[in-house]
């Protein structure tokens, strides 16, 4: 891919992001009933995350009609050009239901061979938008804020003592999981709860140094990789590697502290 | 205090909150380092933390001159009025320094007689004001956000098992009270970290449901006060009392709500 055609379809991605807007916005703090689509726990699905992902596909389609699409509410639609488009229209649907506006629209293009070449994460209410690339050595993540577009790069922290780090729900570890967790946790100078993508994006922005997560999603994951590379930062599974099935992250300012991070979490990895 | 006069003081209250703005928000992001102001634990100083408080009172010395000022930065200023100004400049440092946008400028008039009878509870980078007066049977909440002056009013939750709950960092309890967070946390719906202020505000938006916490300081505790019960919360300490000398406090969108909270939370009161 040329870097004229990911800058092309990164403009794309933020004409889809602003479609999703006015849509995520006018339903934010609404009064919102949340569904419950999983019996057996609290997993809110709301109608903002079936309009935004029906709008998005719609997009996609007409101008990619040869794209695949991968969205957390329409599964997988397939596609033949070796492209997928990678959307959580509602990333952080407690925080969303919570009137918490740290919730982001998560909108990325991932290739057959590259994985996520692009992305951007959306804050509709805030209006923050950050936007990336991160693709054969062209490395770029940037902040559109108030009409002003700035380029984020990572703090250069390289020690687990001296990290700002962030989990979005501590609970959600089990077993060798929770251990190797409470091990980062004691070691990091801080760690802060509940930010969902949020976290990534405050990790290109240079707030916070490291994002230790399991039990994520292909739709949760594939926006969150190039934001944090583009900035500068490293972003791989708990084993160090480049594909995240397992569902476990770690996502570090800098290439020293996500080796010392990996040191703590590789016991638990799958 | 007649409610004109009340009145009066809330739009003091709101200059004030509009004199911090610039001061935080031009210092939000722009790579700060944080003090450590103790040596045991973390506890950052901004800053923008000094610089909001000496800016607030000054204005609130040229106002109101026989008015005592109780700030987490300057302690306590004595006055002859029998009424403090209560500040906390930046509430929420950790997600200041983190780069997140939860931390608020706390404003507060508490009278000898009655507490806190007004507040604001201000988030500067997005653009979002509380405004709040609870006295002798005038309550109201305001979220003041984009040129629109909205009322607020809680949620009607009756039961823990359907609330949205919320508490800074579950880390902070200990012994007892840890027991009875843990007893919460596992009959509520769903539960929240990291918010700080922003979770009482976000009680008055009708986001929230309940709030538990503890160790907060009294420039913490005296704007929450008035923005929740503006809006038609409850807000005491863990015995169901008015003053908040102990730092443990519950809040919660109705009186039911409150009531079962505090039946879980009592054995842990101080």
């Amino acid at each position: 891919m040329s870097l004229d055609s990911l800058k092309a379809d990164l403009v794309f991605a933020e004409d889809l992001a602003e479609a999703a807007r006015d849509c995520a916005r006018s339903r934010f703090r609404a009064g919102l009933q949340a569904d419950n689509k999983d019996a057996g726990g609290f997993d809110p699905v709301t109608e903002a995350d079936r309009a935004i992902e029906a709008r998005l596909r719609a997009l996609i389609e007409n101008r990619y009609p040869m794209d695949a699409v991968l969205g957390e509410e329409g599964g997988h639609t397939q596609g033949t050009s070796g492209r997928t488009w990678v959307l959580d229209p509602i990333d952080g649907t407690r925080a969303f239901i919570a009137g918490v506006p740290t919730w982001t629209v998560l909108i990325s293009l991932t290739t057959q061979d590259h994985g996520p070449v692009l992305s951007v994460i959306d804050q509709p209410h805030i209006g923050e938008r950050f936007c990336a690339i991160a693709h054969d050595g062209h490395l770029q993540a940037e902040l559109v804020h108030e009409a002003r577009r700035r380029a984020l790069t990572t703090r250069s922290t390289k020690h687990l003592k001296d990290a700002l780090a962030a989990t979005t729900d501590p609970y959600l570890f089990k077993g060798a999981e929770a251990d190797a967790f409470e091990a980062v946790r004691g070691r990091v100078r801080l760690m802060r709860f509940g930010l969902d993508a949020y976290a990534y994006a405050m990790i290109a922005a240079g707030g916070l140094d490291l994002v230790v997560e399991s039990e994520l999603q292909p739709w949760d994951i594939a926006a969150l990789v190039p934001v944090v590379r583009g900035a500068g930062g490293v972003v791989t599974d708990w084993r160090g590697r480049d594909t995240f099935e397992t569902g476990q992250v770690v996502a570090a300012a800098t290439a020293a502290l996500h080796r010392e991070a990996l040191d703590v979490l590789r016991p638990a990895a799958r």
